[in-house]
Parts: structure tokens; sequence; C-alpha cells
């Protein structure tokens, strides 16, 4: 874990600034005296916090997630920085707080990539797909905006499913290029709604990073989820039975194969390219993840869930790139 | 294919009685004089007839599955039996007519299956679960008096759909009372509900004999049919959340296993349950099956469906069991 | 490891009562002074012991699985409770000891089972059967009385070979009146003589808990032992070739495929009943074990030996059942 | 197998144009005339011919492969048109055949395709990358503007490898612009050397369709052969080793798991995304091909290579894309 | 099927000489009159052959694989040869016929061979393996003299069962050489008892050829026949309880996994070396096999049982090799 | 790790004699002087030591790997031996320093082993062959003496892959003795060439033992860098197609299938001899390394890489075969 942006950004003795509860308890030190004893966090790193002589009449009460504004200053403890705090209050309305800074965000403002999706439905030849895909994403808005596409750190910032869907649509353009006897409405529709599911298997916080599994999460898993609330919307809205067979089975089978979870495989073009197209982002968001912080020439450790493989951090183009 | 019963009970020489419609093509003869070109079939076997000089008005019109009366002789072409049909007509109400020596049938009457299924619903504890079981059950009603548990010819019987799960309910006797920390409950209603999508995924003629599978079947499967089935009716029904997930998890899971089917594995003990009886049950029916007409001391060829193994026809307590 | 029974018991500060030795060594302190380092325990837990100035004259010798009377009181180490033992003693005919209470024990008298289980087999059609199944039984009584089924703790209570036998006779009722063409004779001698090898695979102390596999063991497992045991009986006893090789096949494929150390699969409907009821109570026992202690509504970790599932405690039907 | 082009062509008595030898052989009549045995086919369909009275001296002499013009007559011989061959001579220049109406070819001109790519690579930034692939393709000209991609006829046609080649070029572009942290030299030039070694692996004639594989191709694959070719080239142009193992590893790699023929799974992205888009492009091609001639709402056979997967033609949208 | 050696001798008009007959059916002509209907064979060929006017009193009876001397002529019927037996019968005492010119013998006198290995045995260091080894060798003399090592007619000589065993003994010098750490004693030991179970599990006829599997032989397999045999010899011979199992394990992980039908894996040096050299001479004597009859630069069709390679006829060395 | 051999000679308080540098490192000591942290080792174990007051100057650099004669004294810090040294230098010529009691080494001198294989190669009837070989004996005699044949300690040896060559080649005495159709150039070149690649694969130091994987070695692995040497190498010599691709085939292959990195299986004799003599060295040596340390009677823990299986220490035979 790196070092607090918030520290960064001091002049090491002292700090003030915004950052987030990532744990929270309170505790008596050996006199007996109440003191919490806090992790914070912001968009760059961890750190203990103290606050001493803690009165909940006083410094208010805090929770894992909220968003607070502390002072204090950097002491040593055990050859570690320890942060005394000395002033501490929830974020306030017309504070100058980004949230970027403080969470790991999609690379995209949510609210654009939930209109330019929304745009591209208003697009289809299909208006049944239409309706369906605008439906769905109606109800679902407040939630898209915020959520992750998926439990763990490194794969889940806030808007990451949006952003995720969004990666799939700009990569099926030149296959429907190269393809041009593809449904344009399945696949868009399909990217849209593959992982509506994860809104109901993920249980993410306000700020739209997800803990943990719900129950039903466990049990069903997003995509049969998913599956039943296409269904079960197809039939509220009316749309013909095949239309809404397709979508189903693009959802069921988008991850390829029985042992990922897919208990169909593709079984008509539109769900093919689906499912490798999800594939396709999902590796790649990995894999440049895992590259991050390896020097050049070096290799990551085996990673378990990409068949054990390393992978090799070459040098190639990367000053190129880095003027683009 | 052995003889028909139709003409083993007759004189050798003309025939009359009941049999059904198992394949029909209006030709002509050399002449150019139509002719009905039929495959006739009962419960004990199939023959080819003709009847000559064909019209509609006269002889009226026939469709495969249709139960049909017919008179004629035995003639023998390129020493084989062929049925000149002579008469032929729809069967009537009030014909003295036996399905079950028409079609193989379920060793059990549908409607006695029903109403004992329907009864056992009637004892759970849990009102919900009984509400929506017996709601499915009333819904599904007529399809469930005739269906079968699959397409293929031994495995499928009119009525064997509720046979089939008759026999877990049976067989789940023991174990409930081996393991009194099962929810009866869930048990029972997972055996009556998991195979509920097979209505849907199996297009079965109004004999109960499954002829193919559907679009709906092929591109989702009877688990995932069922299981947005039941999260529907709960729905509507209003039923718990829990309950709901609960049962649906059941129908996911039943098939054990993610490469045979069901993208969960049973994740509580009631569910486990379900999987390994709906396996005994459909396991041993096979096994029946393959060794019936294997000579004592005799294999079966081997069984692609069991991992390719032989059966061996063991002679021990043979005798004793015809007895019981 | 929770805290032991006898502490729990006694008044906090001094205790008096039975338990068992899990370990113990000689030490010397620094002073050069014998003492002994014991770990004692009884059914619900274990504890670090001491038992200053040992003298083998005075207190007598002792080993691993001995069961003792103690008596002492109970100090402070390092935050931890340790007993400081005053007095030590083997237990004596006539003290008031339940076994029951100092190690985990099947919930049946074993002897009860074992008669059960010989009356069994009093009921068979086939008298070779029955003499076969009544030798081997004879042959191991002082045995089968305590082993348990496998070495893990979990798995493993004195008598749990038994315990587990029974299980499979009462779950394999429901099978036999489901499919009356099965042999009753072949299905309840294999579940009595399926794991018969595993007294020779573990070592079993004198309390009938599995410390570990034997060398036989570990080369051989089990089934082979079995199967072996199985064959020389039988020829001892003049049992038909197809009799006994029916036996032998029943044990060499009662883990139902290759992968799980059956050579062959189960290959007549019998063996395969016994396959699935010998899972079936395994599996139930050990989903039923890890459940324990999980709160309602909580998962338990994954589990290795469950293809990874995590199992889900709901907390459907459990205040009814409890009533039972 | 459809009928020739030629005798659709034709006024249905005679026929006169071009087509292609795919079987030849001399015979004798039943009074010990010579005759040649045909097989003639075009791009429509094939078709058994006959040249009775064959004669080298006057007739010529004739190979599989060969493009020939034949005048003729058409015959009934058993219920199957034959053809009467009058006359046959070998295409000479000048002749106004054209080659994309006699057998499948790519659908688009190989020069263009091969100067597109060699335009391509003009734009690398690294020289030595662009040295490379063009001397490579340089040394490959003649093979590359005729080669298929594969044996089997359907995945098979002239100029089919380049065309292959095309659409993963064309789809790399929306992959690239996703993730503009690739190095797009190494995905272009991947591209264009990935299948290489199919030119020694495949043994095509003059049309450009392989009938077998080579010796060389049998025992070590094109993966291999393309691999020490990339390697030996950058010896001979003294490219830097990083540079030549990257590219050598993206080939080695492109199968994307052993099991597919690539000891390495792919290191880097650039060789995970080059991976990725071999198997769209060729995954896609085979399941259109496989859709062609199913009707509408109806299913493909069984498809072994693509896990035993039946495939649906839908009807969505499939009116407007014909109007793009 | 070739041409049987005896017509490849005569004049090519009659006949006369030894034979086996591999099938008989006593048959009528339009007549009414009985043939015997024959197919002979001897170690070249097959051919079928008819005995007219057949008569028991006066021809004998024949049954499958009796030797018998025939004489007669050969005759045309549709286009192939068929032979006209003028006499026929049974082999006599002082009969001239060389048993390896009518059957696939291997290419070791079996007696020659038993000896062998008995003074192998004669080596031991341990008495107790010696023992044991030679006490079956002697009880299965017969057998062993004869007994092929597999059904399939390409794997199975008379005599093969023997022949594979001395491969083995002989494979084993270099690496008991390499590996001086092994204990000959049990590596030989093994060698030769390994398959003992196939002379129960096979059946096969007086020539030493396996028609097929005993009972016994599908329901437990040779490897568990084995293993019971040599610890029932054990038992009786008092041999050491470690050094009987260590050779029981031997047996019973020689087919080196599970899935292979051994349900340990090798777990001592010496039975790996076992297990590997039992695969090393199956799988190149099949090889060869295999590759017997393919022309030089040619490939065999793909083997199924050799994970679907298929095996190339290099020219390599071929002609030293005929020198040596 | 046990105790260095350069104590266990001493005197016990003190000692001299020359050691190996496994880690060395700079530090401060709390007063700010310079002090040499070591890690020191030979061929039977490693210690750590100090030499305070380290000077340049005086003492002289040293690195990883360096030879060392040390003197010092042995104290007690933290319960565990230190060297405190008080005099080290770099080895020098003319030193008794015996290599193989420094580092592991293989049993035999390497320059013998090259001498012999290369004169193995004088011996074959194939000239192309012979060049091939020798060529590229020559090109890397430096690295042949001293390469081992993995990086992993135990399997890695001074002379290692030299030492495996060598077994291979004896392994292959018996096996072409019994099967004599066998082409021993091609199995004798086989061996010496198969494991060429790993000289690239792997990073040796100068001592031979290998460190870690080469950026060449792990993009493309030592098969087929193997593979390509040969290519290019048959290239410059102008060796036959059909010579060097046979070689070429039993690198690619002598890993047996594509799961273990041979991209094809072994396609005629001479190729799976090397793939299975290579298995079979490799696996006893691993076997071997494994019990080393093994109570008679004892078992080693659960071995990853071979199936997770246990190897126990049998007692047989150790006696006789220690006096051989």
């Amino acid at each position: 874990m790196s070092r607090m942006h918030l520290l960064n950004q001091s002049n090491g003795q002292t700090f003030e600034g915004f950052c987030i509860i990532k744990g929270i308890a309170v505790r008596s030190n050996s006199k007996g005296n109440p003191y919490l004893d806090l992790v914070l966090a912001d968009g760059e790193g961890e750190g203990v916090a103290k606050l001493w002589d803690y009165s909940r009449e006083l410094h208010g009460e805090y929770n894992v997630e909220d968003i607070v504004k502390v002072r204090g200053s950097i002491v040593l403890w055990k050859d570690a920085e320890q942060l005394k705090i000395e002033r501490i209050r929830h974020v306030a309305p017309g504070d100058p707080v980004d949230l970027s800074t403080l969470i790991p965000c999609a690379p995209f403002d949510p609210s654009w990539l939930y209109d330019q999706l929304f745009a591209l439905a208003d697009t289809f030849s299909d208006d049944d797909i239409r309706r369906l895909v605008q439906y769905i994403m109606k109800e679902h808005r407040e939630q898209l905006l915020i959520y992750p596409a998926a439990v763990k750190l490194h794969h889940a910032t806030r808007g990451g499913l949006l952003h995720h869907t969004w990666d799939i649509v700009e990569l099926a353009k030149s296959v429907l290029k190269v393809y041009p006897q593809l449904d344009s409405d399945l696949v868009y529709a399909g990217a849209i709604l593959h992982d509506i599911g994860k809104l109901t298997e993920l249980e993410a916080g306000p700020l739209g990073l997800a803990g943990t599994y719900s129950m039903e999460g466990q049990l069903l898993g997003h995509i049969n989820i998913g599956v039943s609330e296409v269904a079960q919307t197809a039939d509220l809205l009316g749309i013909p039975k095949e239309t809404a067979v397709l979508l189903e089975h693009m959802l069921l089978s988008h991850h390829g194969q029985p042992e990922y979870g897919s208990p169909r495989f593709p079984m008509f073009p539109e769900a093919e390219v689906l499912s490798q197209l999800d594939l396709m982002d999902s590796r790649l968001y990995e894999m440049f993840a895992a590259l991050e912080g390896i020097r050049p020439g070096g290799f990551t450790e085996r990673m378990w869930a990409l068949d054990n493989r390393q992978l090799y951090q070459h040098q190639h183009g990367k000053n190129e790139n880095k003027q683009e």
C-alpha cells in the first residue's frame, strides 16, 4: 500500500484534507479512556489513525465508507507513520472534494456513459429491443451510475460496470464492420444487459465499491438473476417471445462455457461475439492492472486467474505510446 | 421392433382394433391413384400399412399421433407383413380403448400421482411453499397428467414426469428419517418443482410423448426456464425473498455440477439431497432399461451415457424377487 | 478449540474429573527438575496442563489416549489458562466415567448397531451371503464396536464405522421399495462389508479414534484390502464363485469412479445403489458438520473437498424441526 | 453437391465453358477402347463427365486442378446427369475466364490485400519490425497471393490466408482504440506473421486450394515452423533480440493454450489480443459457414469442433441487414 | 485379409495341408442337404470353405479352434475364391504340423522363456520373494506357456504374456545399472507377476488366443485379481507382511494412475520402474504394429488409443538396421 | 539446512577453509561502522557470517557465487551459531579446493561425459546426424561442462545436464536391444540434443548453478529454443530436410504431450523412446531425492509434482545393495 495522497500533499508534519474511513473501532487505552482506531484511505494509499479521548457528542459518529475531513499530525510508532487526529468532521455540501481523488473511479463520467448507452438504444432498428433495454436502464439508473463490475479492488471502481459495458460497445464496432451479417441491435443490447444481474449479486455501498456478495448473488449468480429479470421485463412489456429468448440466451451464455458459469455455449453469432468481447475486456483490464508497477523487463508473479501464467513487461513502443 | 399387439391378437389373416399413427403420407401408385402410406403402432410393435384408393371425403383426414380403429387383412410383401386396410376411423367417445396398451405409460395413474403430490403439499409447515407449489401444479395440471420426462423413447412414457417426481418423493422418505435436520418442505417442494421447466423445454404431443425440443428449450434449457418461472410466480404470490431464492437455487443446482448443466453446486443439504435423488432415480431407470432383454450372465453394450461401462445381468435373487 | 467440559463444570479455580491425554512429554524446567507437559481433552475442548516435580514412581506412567482422573487448579500463563495438576491417576473399574462425554461418539450404542446388523443378515434369503457376512462380522467384532470411519476428527467418532453402515442400511429401505427388482441381500451385504478394509487401513487406538493410516492402508487402500479379505473368506467358506465376485465387485466399485479410487464403475444396479448411498451419507455428514456453528444467513468457507463450494445456513424450517 | 454453373448457364442439352478438373482417370470401356473418366467442377457444383475414344495425341494430357474449356451434351445415366464431352482444351491466355466463378475465392483481391498489409508495415514506428515483416512478406509473395488458411473446403479459399490476416487487422482497430497502451506495431506485425508457417504446413496446388498437410507440417506444425522462420530471419537481418523474441512469442502463443497447440499462454497484452482476435475470426467464419443453408428457426447439427453445440438460425434483423 | 498360406503353397487348383477352424456352422442347401460352412485360417490368411453332403458319422465333428488337415480344390464363387473340401480330419499325433505357421506366436519359445524367468527367480537375494514367484509360476505353468497378453488380435499371440514379461525384464537391466539403489528382486518379481491376473481375466482357448473376457475379468479386472492372488499365496507361504504388501502394491499401481485402472500411483521407485517399463513395452509394440504395412513417408490413421496421434513411417536407418 | 562441512571439520571454536558466498550485503552497525553480512555455504550446509569493520581496500570486494577462503571463530547469537570472520580472501590458483565439496556436482566428471557422448556420435551410421550433433556440442562445450538441468536446488547440480543426458543414453541401450527396429542414431542424437535449449533458457552462473530463467527462456521455453537451433544449424550444415525435421520433431515432442509443453505427441517410435526415457530419468531422480532422509518405514510429504502421491521408504534389499 502506498502513502496517502493526504500525506504526500502535506508538509510532512501536519496534514489537513479529505479522506474515506475504511475501518473504524472504538477502543480503550490502558487508562480506560476511549479512542477511535481508524483506517483512513484515499485514492493513493491507506494509513492508520487515532483520535484520542474520543467523545461521541464532541466528535460525532462515523461509519465505514464515510467521507471525512481530518486535520492532525504525523507521528512515528514502531517505525511506521501514524496519524494523530486533532479534528474530524463529515464532509459537507459545498466542500471542495473531488471523489475521483478518494476512490478508484472509472476514467469516464458515469452520467455521460449512461447517456451515450441510452442514446445508442435509440438507434436500434427493433423497437422491442429498444423498449426492453431502456426500461431496464431506467429502472436501475441510480445503481448504474455508481456500481463497480466486481468485488476485488483492482477490478472494481466506482462506475466500473458502465465502463466495462462501454468498452464492449466500442470493441463491437470493428466486429460489426468486418461481419455485416451480425445484427447490431442484438450485439449492443446484449452488451448493455449482460451484467445487469450484478446490481443484485454485489452489495455495493454508496461510494460504488462492492464489499461483498449478496445471499441471492451467492445462491443464484448474476447470470441467472439477469436472465430472470429480462424474462420478467419482457413479459411485462409484451416483447415477442423469440426476441426475449434470444436476449436471455445471450445473457445465459456470455461466460462462454459451463465451467465458467454459462450452462449453454453461445448458439448464434451475436451471442458468441458478446461472450468473446466480454472476455477480451476483462482479460485486458486484468493484464494491464497486473503489469502496473512491474519494471520494464520484469515479470509478474504467476497469476492464478490467468492459468498461472506470468506476464512480461516489455519495453516495446512504450515511448511512442506515451506521446500519443 | 416386435409385432403389433393388434396382429398377435388376430386370427393371422384379418385384424381389427385400435392403434396409433406414427407416420403418414399420401402417395400415388403407378397408375396415379392416391393411397395412404402409414406406419401404425401400439404398445408392442409397429407395422407398415396401406390404404389403397384413399379419398379424403370417404376415409377422413389423419395425422401423426392420432388414435384410430382399423380393420383389414395381413398380406406378405417382400417377405414382410403388410397391413392392407379396409376400414379406418378416428377413435370415438365410448370406444373401449385402453391407452396403456397403445403407448408406453408410467406404471401409475397420473391423476392419482397428481393428487398424491398435491395432497403432500397440503401437509407443508410453510404456507408460502405450499401456495407456490400448488399454484404451479394447478397452472400446469393438463400437461403434468401426460408429459414424459425426456425425449428418447426408453426414458419417455406418458406421465413419466410425474412418475419420476413421485419416485424422488418416495426415495426422500428414508433420507428425511436418517437426517431429521433436513427441512422436509424444501425437499418435497424441490422434488415437485425441479423439472417443471421440461413442460416448456419439450414439445410433447397429446399422447404425452415428446418428439423434440422447443426453440426455447434448446436456447435456455429446462433448468433456467424452471428457475425463471419460480421467480416470477414467487413475485406474483408475494413469497418471501429468502424462501423463493432457496427454491430457485434447488432447481438451479439439481444437476449437481456445471458440466451437467447446473451453474451452481448444491449449497445447502436439501439441495444436495434433491440432486442426488434425481441422479439415483434416473440412473436406476436407465440401468434397468438397459438390462431388459439381456440374458442372465450376459453384459450390455458399452453405455456411453454411463461412462462407457457395460452392465452385468446377474442372476442373484431373481427367483425370490419374482415371487414378491 | 473450546474450553474443556472439565473446566466449565468447575468453580473456576480448581477442578476435578475425568479426561483424556492427547499429548504427553517429560521435560525439565530451568532448574533441571522433571515435569509432565500434557495436553488434556474431553468432549468439549482441550487444555494445556503441567504436573511439576513429576516422579514416575509417585505419579505413575501415562500414554496418549489414556483416560485419567485429575485434580488441580487453573492458572493464567501468558493470557491463557493452564492447568496445574495436583493429583493424577488412571481410570479405575467402577469409576463413574461416561465415555461419550470424553470423546466424540456415534449417537447409537455400537453393540446395539452390531446386533441389528447381525440380525439383518439372518433375514437374508441367500445363505451363502449370510454366512460370509456373519463370519466377517464375527472376526472383527472387537474392532467394529469402536472403529471410526475416518482419520480426520470431524468425520471420526468412536463407533463411527458402524454408524455409517447403519445409515446406509436405513437409506436403502426406500430404494428397495421404489425398485423391487433390486436384490436386497446384495444391497444389505454390500452395505455391511463395503468399508471392512478400513479396519486394516486405519490405525485406531483403544478409544476408537484413528490417529493415522497404516503402511498397508497407504500402499493398498481400504477398497483393495476389503476385496482381498472377501475373496479369501469366500474361498475359505466355499461360497459360490459368482456370489463372491458380485460382492467383491460391490466393494471394488463403491467409490463410484476411478478418480475416487474405484477401478471399476458399478456394473449392476445393486452396486450402483451402494455407491450412491455411500456418497449420500458421507456428503450429508460433512455438510451438516461444516454448517455447525455457522450463524443463520451465513456461509461456510469454501470447502475444498466439496468442489470448493460454500454452504449456506438457511433458517428455513429450523423451528419446526426442533420440535420434532 | 449442387449443379454446376456450367450447366445452369446452358440450354439444358449442350454446354460450353470453363471448369476445373477435380478427378481424372483413363479407363477402358467394355470393348477395350480408352476413355477419360472425369469429375469436373466450378464454383457452384460438380459433375461426372466422359470423353469417349480418348487419344492423348488428339485431346492432350490433363491433370487434377487443370482449368479446361469443354463443350458437350448432357445425357442421363441411371437417373443422373452425365456430361458427354465433345471438345476439351487447356485454358489459354486471353480466355475470358473468371477464376472466382470456378473456385471458392476470398471476397477481396489478394493483390490489393497484400499491398494494404505491406503499406501498413510502412507505417510502423519500429523500423526493425517493419524490415522483418516486409522481408518475410516479399519472400512469400507468390504463395501469399493464393494460399488458403486451411485444408477443409469450407475454411479454405484461394487467398484465404490473406483474407483472414486482413480481418484480424481490421478487428484490431477497435481494440487499439479502447486500449491505447497497446503497441500497435506488435499487434499488426503479429497479425501479419502469425500463420506464416501455414505456407509450409499445407500443400496447396496452383489454384490455392490445400489438398493436404506436408510431412513437415504434420511433424512440426505451422506454429513451430513460423517461429523458426521468424527466428532465422531476425538473425539474418540483425533484429534486436528482444524484438525478435516478442514476435516469436506472439506466434508461439497465438492458439492461446497448450491443448490448442500453443506451448505458452500469451504473456503480454499484444500477444493476448492476437490470440483472441484469431479465435474470433476463425470462430465467426465457421459459425456463418455452418448456418448457411439452415432455414430460419432451424438448428444446425451438433458441431464437434465447437464443443458439440448446435447453432440457431434466428431471423432477427435479417431484413434490415440485407439492405445495408 | 491376405490369402492363406495353404493356398499360396498349392498348385493353384487343389490344396492339401493344415489349418484352423475359425468359424463353423451346419447348414442346408436348397435341396435340403446338410453341408458344413467353414471359415478356415492359418498364419497368413483366412478363407471360406464348404464341405457338401456333410455327414457327422462320415466326416466327424468339428469345433472352432480345432486344427484340421484338409484336402480339396479352389473354386470361384462370385469373383472370390472358395474352398471345396474333399477330405477333412482332426490333426493327429505325429502329424508334421508347425503351430507357428498356423497362428500368431511370440517370437520366442514359451518353454525357454518360462525356464529363463524361473531361473531368474533362483538368483533373488530374498528367499521369500523367490518362493512366492516360483510358487505362482508353477501353479500356472500350463497357462503361461500359451496365454496371450490381450484379446485384440494384433496384441495377442500364443505365448504373448511371457513374451511381454520377458521384454520388461530385459528393459529393466539398463535401469538397474543406472540406478543401483533399486532393489532388483522387487523389480524382477514385479515384472513376472504384474499381469498374472490376466490368466483369469481372459478366456483363452487351447491355442492361446483369447476370444473374450471372463465374467470375473470384467467385474474385477486383472489388476485386482492378481493382487488378491498374491495376497492369498503370501498368506499360504508365510511371506512377511511387508514383503507381500510391497509386491501387491506393485501390481496394484502398475497401470500408473487411476484413470488407467490403478487406484494407487506407484509409491516407491521399483513400482514406478515397473509401471513405466510396462507402458514402454506395450506402447512400442502397438506403434510397430501400427506402422506395419505403411509405406515409407506415409502416416497411419489417427490412433484413438494413442491420444489420436498419427504415426510417421520414416525411412531413416532402415537399410542399416536390416543388415544388423 | 544442515551445518556446514567447514564447521563440522573444525575444532568447534575456530574454523578455516573454503566456502561459497550465497548472499552478501554491506551494512552499518549501530555505531555506523560498515560490516559485511554474509551467507556462506558449502556442500553440506549454510551459515550466517559477519565481517566487522569491513574495508574494501583491506578485505577486497566480493560477490555472490565467489569461492573464498575464510578463517574465524564460532559465536552464539540468539541460540544460533554465527561465524565471526577474521580473514577472508578469494580462492587462488594452487589452492587445494575441491569444488565437489562446495557445491552439488554430478557424480561423473563432466569432461569425461562430454568426451563419451562426442565419441558416441562418432559411431553414428548417418554422417549428417553426426555432423549436426558434434557441431552443436562443440558450439556449447563450455556451457555443457557446467550447466545444470534445472533451477531448483535438488534437481540442479554442476554438470547435471550432461549427467541427465548420459543416463538417457545408458537407459536406451536395453531398449535398442529389445527393439532392434529402432534407429539408434536417432535415439542417441535425440538424447544428446533434447535439452540443448536449456543452455539458453536457464541463466547459470560460473559455478553451474542456475539461479533463474532468462527472458527468452520464459517467453519461448527450452523446447522451442532447441528446435529453432537445430533447424538453423541443419540449414547451415546442409543437412537433408527429412533428417532435420525428424530431429526437430524429437525435441518438440520430448515432453510427451501438450499439457507438459510438447505441442506434438511423439509420432515415431524413436521419439516415443526419447520421451519415455526422459520421464524415467527425471522421475527416478526426483523420487530418490525425495526419499533421501526419510527413515525406513516412513513416507514423504505429498509431492505436488508427482500427482500428490506420498513415497514410501521401504527397507527391502537395502543391505545387499549397499554392499554392491
